[in-house]
C-alpha cells in the first residue's frame, strides 16, 4: 500500500509527489490506485496567466506549452507559479484496494479535489483551450492515490457551477464544524468562499445568532444581502485594521467567530481584532501570513483561537453541492457569477 | 480609552503602532497607559545580528545604532529584519484606568511580553551592550498600552532564566489548553519551546498517554530524555517528510496532537502526516508557511485541525515560570542552556 504515491516519484528520490520534479504516470495501476480518462484540465488561474504571459494568448501556443510541461514532469506543475489546478474525467479503472472500490465504477464522471501538482498525468491530445475559463479540453490519463480526494459530478447541476463550488468547498464545511447556533459570525470577503460561508452559516443558525459580511465591494455585499445570506453587510477595507475596527465597533459587540475569506494580503489583524476574547478566527485566504497572524494576536494581547483553513473536511464536496441545491438564491448567484 | 495605542502613532496616520514608522513616546501618560523606567532591552536575535553586520561588532557602535533607530522612530523596530525584542524595567507610573492599576505599583520590576516594534520608547543613555546576550543595558522610558502584555519578574528565579522562558511561554500554555490526558503527543523540535512543551505535556498526562520528541539533534533529544520530559525520543529530519513518516510509522499509531516547534522552514507536512485523522497540529514555528500547511493537508487528504500558535494565552507567563519551579530537572536544563 502506498497512499501518498511514493512509487510514482522518479526524481528526486524519496520526496512526496508534490515536491517531485518528475512523476511516472505510466506504471501499471497499483491495487490502491484509481485511473481516470481525462476530459479537461481546470488550470489554476495564476498558472494560466503566467503561461499566457510567456507564450502569448494564442490557444494553440498555450496548449502546446501545457503539453510540454506535462510531458516533462508527468504532472501539471507550473514551475513559475508553483500551482496546478484540478481535472475532470471518467473513471477508467479502480484498483481493488483503493478506498473508492465499490463506490466508483468505470465510466463515472468525477473531478479531482487534489492539486494537479501532485497528480500523475499523461496527455495524449489537446482538443481545445478556453482561456476565458482557464480550461483545457483534452484526452489523457491521470492517477489518483488512495489519499487523493475526488468528487462525483452530479447530473442535476451545471458543470461550471459544480467546479466553482468545489474549488472552495472546504470553507463552508470547516465553518459549520466550528459554528454553534446563536453565535455572532463575521465573514471577511464576499467572494466565492465568503458567499458560501455566509449562506451556510446563516442557514445553520436557524434564525438565531447574527451573520455579517464585510467587503470593500458594495456590489458583492449587495449580492449577499439580496440572497438572504447575511443579517448585515458592511463596506470596509480589511487591509485597514484601524478603519475596520472602528466600523465594526459601531455595529455591536465583537464576534464569536470570524472567517477570513479575503483574497488580498494584510487582513490578518482586522480579523483578529474583530473577534471577542476567547473567540475564533478561521483563515481561508491563501494570502494569509502565518507570522502576521501569530504575532498580530500577541501584539494586541488577544486570546483568540486561530485555525488554518484546511481545504479538506470529510464530506465537504457533497455538503457544498447540497447547499446550492437547498438554497436556490445562492445557486442563482453562483450561476450568474461563475456560469457563462 | 485607547487600548491599542493609536494616540501614540505619529506617521503614517491611522495605522496601528506596529505598522507605524514613528511613535511619540513623550506624550503625557494616558489614563489607560503604564510607564516603565527601562533598564535593559533584549533585542531580537535576528535584529542584533543584522545590526552587527551593518556597523561591526564594537559594542559602542552597536549601542549608537540602536540609539539612532529608537530616536528616529520612537520604538525599536529594525527596518531590515522587521523585528524588535522585549524590555525589562521598573514600573514608573500606572494610569488609573490601565488594567494593571491595583496590581502593579511604581518600583515593581517587569518584562514586556509585546514586541518592541509596537512599544513607544525613549532612550536617555546606553550603559552597556552585551552582544553575547543580545542585550543592551540602558536608561529610558517606555509606554505599555492597556492591551500590552507584561510579566512581573520573580525574585526566586535568575533573570536570564525568566527571560528565556518568557520568550516562548505561549507554547506550553496553548498546548495544555488542547491536551487531553491520555493523548499520544508528538513534539517536533527539542529546542527551547519544544523542551517546555514536552515537559508540560508529560506532566499533564500524569503517567497516561505518550509524549515523543523528534529532532535532528541527538544531543537535544538526550537532554529531554535525561530530564524525564519524554517517553520516547526520535532522531529525524522533519524537513524530510517521507523519512520522518517512515520513522514515525515504526514507533506506533499516528498522534492525537502534534506540536511543531521547529526552527527551520519546510516541516509542515511532517507534522501533518504524523497526526491521526481527526487529530490536531499546533504550529509554533515562525518559519511556518501558511500555504504549505493548508495545501499540504488537502494534498494528502488529511482531516486535521491546524492551529496557528498564538503567542498569548491568559496566564501563560506564570504557567511557564511555575513549570520551571515545579520541575527542577527542566529548570536545570534551562539554566545550563540559557543562563551563563
Amino acid at each position: 500500500m502506498d497512499p501518498y504515491g511514493l512509487r510514482r516519484v522518479v526524481a528526486p528520490a524519496g520526496v512526496l509527489p508534490q515536491r517531485a520534479e518528475r512523476l511516472d504516470p505510466s506504471l501499471p495501476l497499483g491495487e490502491d490506485e484509481l485511473a481516470i480518462a481525462v476530459e479537461a484540465l481546470n488550470v489554476d488561474a495564476a498558472s494560466f496567466r503566467q503561461i499566457e504571459g510567456a507564450v502569448g494568448r494564442e490557444p494553440a501556443a498555450i496548449g502546446a506549452e501545457i503539453a510540454r510541461l506535462v510531458a516533462a514532469s508527468g504532472k501539471l506543475h507550473n514551475p513559475v507559479t508553483g500551482s496546478g489546478g484540478m481535472l475532470l474525467g471518467r473513471v477508467a479503472a479502480v484498483g481493488p484496494r483503493h478506498p473508492a472500490a465499490g463506490t466508483l465504477a468505470p465510466g463515472d464522471r468525477i473531478a479531482t479535489l487534489v492539486s494537479l501538482t501532485l497528480t500523475p498525468l499523461r496527455l495524449d491530445r489537446i482538443l481545445a483551450v478556453h482561456p476565458e475559463r482557464d480550461r483545457v479540453d483534452c484526452q489523457g490519463q491521470a492517477i489518483l492515490f488512495a489519499s487523493g480526494l475526488w468528487a462525483r459530478l452530479p447530473a442535476d447541476l451545471p458543470e461550471a457551477l459544480v467546479l466553482a463550488a468545489l474549488d472552495v468547498c472546504g470553507a463552508p464545511a470547516l465553518v459549520l464544524r466550528t459554528l454553534v447556533p446563536g453565535m455572532r459570525v463575521l465573514v471577511l470577503g464576499a467572494g466565492k468562499a465568503g458567499a458560501l460561508v455566509a449562506a451556510a452559516a446563516r442557514e445553520a443558525q436557524g434564525g438565531r445568532g447574527w451573520v455579517v459580511a464585510a467587503d470593500r465591494s458594495r456590489a458583492a455585499l449587495d449580492d449577499l444581502r439580496r440572497i438572504g445570506a447575511v443579517d448585515d453587510a458592511l463596506e470596509v477595507d480589511a487591509t485597514d485594521a484601524v478603519g475596520t475596527m472602528e466600523r465594526l465597533r459601531r455595529c455591536g459587540p465583537p464576534f464569536d467567530l470570524v472567517v477570513n475569506a479575503c483574497s488580498v494580503p494584510g487582513t490578518e489583524l482586522s480579523a483578529i481584532l474583530a473577534a471577542r476574547d476567547g473567540g475564533s478566527v478561521i483563515f481561508f485566504s491563501m494570502a494569509t501570513s502565518f507570522t502576521a497572524a501569530a504575532l498580530g494576536a500577541e501584539g494586541v494581547g488577544k486570546d483568540v483561537t486561530m485555525l488554518v483553513g484546511n481545504g479538506f473536511v470529510p464530506g465537504h464536496a457533497e455538503l457544498t453541492l447540497d447547499l446550492l441545491r437547498r438554497l436556490p438564491r445562492l445557486r442563482a448567484l453562483f450561476e450568474q457569477r461563475y456560469v457563462r
